[in-house]
């Protein structure tokens, strides 16, 4: 059984013809819009956008409506994914880099829904090293800074490239191993000046579906 | 008598033999970045970082010696100018578009020593619009955001093109009028997504130097 997508597919469910729909980035979400796809193939009527281009696209194959951050006041439903996610549905997101786009459109969204297998919830978030991304322009020091907070920052690489985010800048993945207070955390490493957004999401997720290998699924509100 | 000048000036003597010096930017940092070379030139033996292209050629011109942020730990001095300073030295910055990076090396220097001449003093911040840096992906989201803390936010454009910074973003100048609680705006501003930072620098001049336009100086701390 495939816990990712048996999850993905039961929040497909809360999806109702008229919303604008917010369309997730990784593994998980992409089932989520494949599941989409087939529902506006039998005549759902939603718009969506996109966090990424690889979701861009796919739904744009999928025949799935897009349309512009522009033209929109209010998403109804976001559904994606996370790396973590805690009992307080607290979650820590960007492993796959994304993380800035995807918070700006989970802000932008009436109702968060994450979508995960079993093995994604913790009890501490914090195992998993957290993306924090940052400006180009003395990285060094904010890198240093963010040392400062407790943990052990690595300078994100693909190959022996520094990875650049969508929007131009670096990510530093930051091994806490464990997050006490992560609202606290998630405040100071915003306010550390060249940090744009780190990838903890505090009270922004309405939702967590969680698919098990056994194929139960439950739900966290 | 020219205010920025002799204030500029005052601040230079805060140097000393052996520091690190932060360059800032704007017509006010253009003086002590030409007193500092008018030193150097007389044997003060100093290394400088800039907060912009433009001061880097400057101090280049005049024989100081750069080096690049990856070198250094922590800057000795900072010193730069303000578009407004209130009677507690918290400031607006970013008129001239470099917010980030002088608020960058700002929070990497032991000192960051303000020049003004005296119409940039209030009793409020807020008269000057305060710029807000932000990420293009979703700016117009971003922007209802900042309208919703009570300001009328302009789209900076230079002629009819959208101004960018040097980090790829975008500035948009929020008119507030009158700024209450600095501090409070500051960190609201900063936790919308999207926001890379604002022009409100809170308890981080060490000192402000104020120029009179009658030959007249003062020392706030």
């Amino acid at each position: 059984m495939n816990a990712k997508k048996i999850a993905a597919e039961r929040a497909v469910d809360y999806i109702k013809d008229g919303m604008i729909v917010g369309l997730g980035t990784g593994s998980t979400a992409y089932w989520a819009i494949e599941k989409i796809g087939a529902k506006v193939r039998e005549g759902l009527n939603i718009k969506a956008v996109a966090t990424s281009l690889r979701s861009e696209e796919q739904a744009r194959k999928l025949g799935i409506k897009l349309i512009p951050f522009s033209e929109i006041d209010k998403i109804d439903i976001t559904i994606d994914g996370a790396d973590e996610v805690d009992q307080d549905l607290n979650l820590i997101k960007g492993g796959g880099g994304a993380l800035l786009r995807e918070k700006i459109v989970a802000a932008a969204s009436r109702q968060l829904i994450i979508v995960v297998d079993e093995s994604k919830m913790v009890d501490k978030l914090g195992a998993f090293p957290l993306p924090v991304e940052m400006v180009k322009f003395g990285y060094e020091i904010t890198v240093r800074k963010l040392q400062s907070l407790g943990c052990e920052p690595v300078l994100r690489k693909v190959d022996n490239d520094t990875y650049i985010t969508d929007n131009g800048n670096f990510i530093v993945d930051c091994h806490f191993k464990r997050i006490d207070n992560p609202s606290e955390l998630h405040n100071k490493i915003n306010m550390i000046p060249g940090v744009v957004d780190n990838g903890l999401f505090i009270n922004m997720a309405a939702k967590v579906i969680i698919g098990y290998n056994n194929g139960d699924i439950k739900e966290l509100i």
